[in-house]
């Protein structure tokens, strides 16, 4: 009810539940039309014991149901399939073509006729180490969700086997799909404990650290953050950093166009082609196993340059020189990493996720 | 302590103290000897009341000091000056130059003997209104700096005066210097009572909201965030989300040859010409009354579009589709800004912020 009263359109959520909630009734139904064992969970039963237990793991929902459910897949070879039953909400870069939310035992029957390939996407891969550091990673998911008390976020027992070298790099339990974010985060504090409800604040700080790419020279860096993603991501946040906009490319072949340089009509056509080349060059193929960097906002005066701003590369090491920073992975997964902590971001071709793409 | 052992560089922290306390008693000395009478404060002693006591304010500190000491003066005749104490760590930006912080008497004599202009630094002021709006102001600074609970932190005497229309807009008790920033935040919760103080989240998630520029018509918008600056923060936060990378503009002017737009040699020479005069078009007088707005990676796709990422406006308005954003003045101050929430943002000339520029 305190929806209504702030104007959002709840009448709009209850009927995309809806929408959701028959397709998900369709998928379940065709699949248990073709005699296949179906368990059916809630985003918070959803984990390593299911997997386990399923042969495929289909997730029903958006995107971000597809990313929390990559998320808990680490076996190369059991396939992940997204079905969008958010299609209003949700672009489903992640998931089957829509058509096949309503059609579903047509995606069945080209899955058994073989009229498909498997695809692996690469995710990535992070070690921890140095000083101080806390490998224990905090769902933010759960956060959002369960409003619960986040003891159980700090046990993870994937973890524990790594404790026994304090002082090597600890590998996480986690596999990004789309990408890690480095940057300076907003702290909850404990004397805020009667603060009301409606308190919050936001104070963008920038982000401190090294960088090295590819084991090339150490780099010192200020920026909003730095983005590391896979080809899956290489369309998701990192391609919002990077895009340039009509506008922007236009006024920088105005000014070349000044200087001469232009021989061509500048008219929104040439402008278009630029543009649209310019931010497809962002885009690679999930099935590489290369990543792409790119800093965001990144500062530059007398102490801090960039040579490159972005690019691509085989691994990226970072030394926190942060005060309250997280490396969040897909958006879903943060770790503290603050002045002292060292991550190395890599591909490693066995973290690869499993999918499908049908015949078209 | 926890500093050394984080790794941090505390024995740098306590010598930039050290110079920042000798650089305040060479200014203070140096007005004392002209019997200038001098109350120095503290930041946590700075209030409205010392404002009101003062023929003129001096900051001592960086371009942080200067965006505070410049929050409690609404008076614009009420010269504030800031003198750069910190010129190894702030740019320096709203200061005098560096060389008057050693010599402060020189900058004395020449406002004595009138060799300079007065320069008035325009300001945004904030209007807000909708179904549950929270006008009350929360002091970023205050929470990074006493950790006291924030009942102080909502009570503003010069909001009181506008309650007795509460369905109308509501002028906030703040003027922007730099800029103003709309984005989705992070909340505290109240039910993380017990959580552990090194317990933190950072969630990326994008800002829905709705803008009209100089009252044209309203646009859906989903990006990182929105940035309406001044003059004087077209060269702060601003200047770096819009600015051009050297590796972008060559990858641009390098796609236009390939359509064969360029009829001279791509080099370095062009390239870092067509980028310095895109980045300088982005800086303004901090006297013009006009804002600059930009959106922070805008999402665009089916639902949303961007028909103009940035420009120079008079008026910006903004309604709220957000969960959970705020909107944060000069990095210091932030009010709720949720759905159901509309600001309107302007440019009153009668809020400007007197400063000087000495002659040289």
């Amino acid at each position: 009810m305190s929806l209504a009263l702030k104007g959002s359109n709840y009448a709009g959520l209850l009927e995309r539940h809806r929408i959701h909630t028959k397709n998900v009734e369709h998928v379940v139904d065709s699949l248990r039309n073709e005699r296949i064992e179906v368990r059916l969970v809630k985003r918070r039963e959803y984990n390593e014991e299911t997997v386990r237990w399923a042969d495929a793991v289909i997730s029903a929902g958006g995107d971000g149901t597809m990313l929390l459910a990559a998320s808990k897949v680490f076996d190369k070879f059991k396939p992940v399939i997204g079905v969008n039953t958010d299609p209003e909400r949700s672009e489903g870069h992640l998931c089957l073509p829509v058509r096949y939310t309503h059609a579903f035992p047509e995606a069945l029957q080209k899955l058994y006729r073989g009229e498909f390939r498997w695809q692996w996407r690469q995710r990535i891969r992070l070690y921890l180490e140095g000083t101080g550091i806390n490998p224990t990673p905090v769902d933010l998911h759960e956060q959002q969700l369960s409003q619960e008390q986040h003891s159980r976020a700090h046990i993870n027992e994937r973890f524990q086997d790594q404790r026994s070298d304090i002082s090597g790099p600890h590998l996480l339990p986690v596999r990004a799909l789309n990408e890690v974010f480095i940057g300076e985060s907003l702290s909850s504090r404990e004397n805020f404990k009667s603060c009301k409800p409606s308190f919050k604040f936001s104070l963008h700080r920038a982000s401190y650290y090294e960088i090295s790419v590819d084991d090339g020279p150490w780099e010192k860096q200020k920026s909003s953050g730095l983005n590391v993603c896979t080809g899956t991501g290489s369309k998701a946040w990192s391609y919002n950093i990077n895009k340039v906009a009509h506008q922007a490319v236009e006024e920088i072949l105005k000014i070349a166009k000044k200087h001469g340089s232009l021989n061509m009509p500048l008219n929104t056509e040439l402008v278009q082609k630029v543009t649209n080349d310019y931010n497809e060059s962002l885009l690679y193929s999930p099935e590489e196993p290369k990543m792409f960097f790119s800093i965001r906002e990144p500062i530059v005066n007398r102490v801090f340059s960039s040579s490159r701003q972005r690019g691509f590369s085989s691994k990226v090491c970072v030394r926190s020189r942060c005060w309250d920073a997280c490396m969040v992975v897909d958006g879903g997964t943060s770790f503290e990493f603050n002045d002292g902590a060292i991550a190395s971001i890599m591909i490693d071709t066995e973290d690869a996720l499993c999918t499908v793409l049908l015949e078209e």
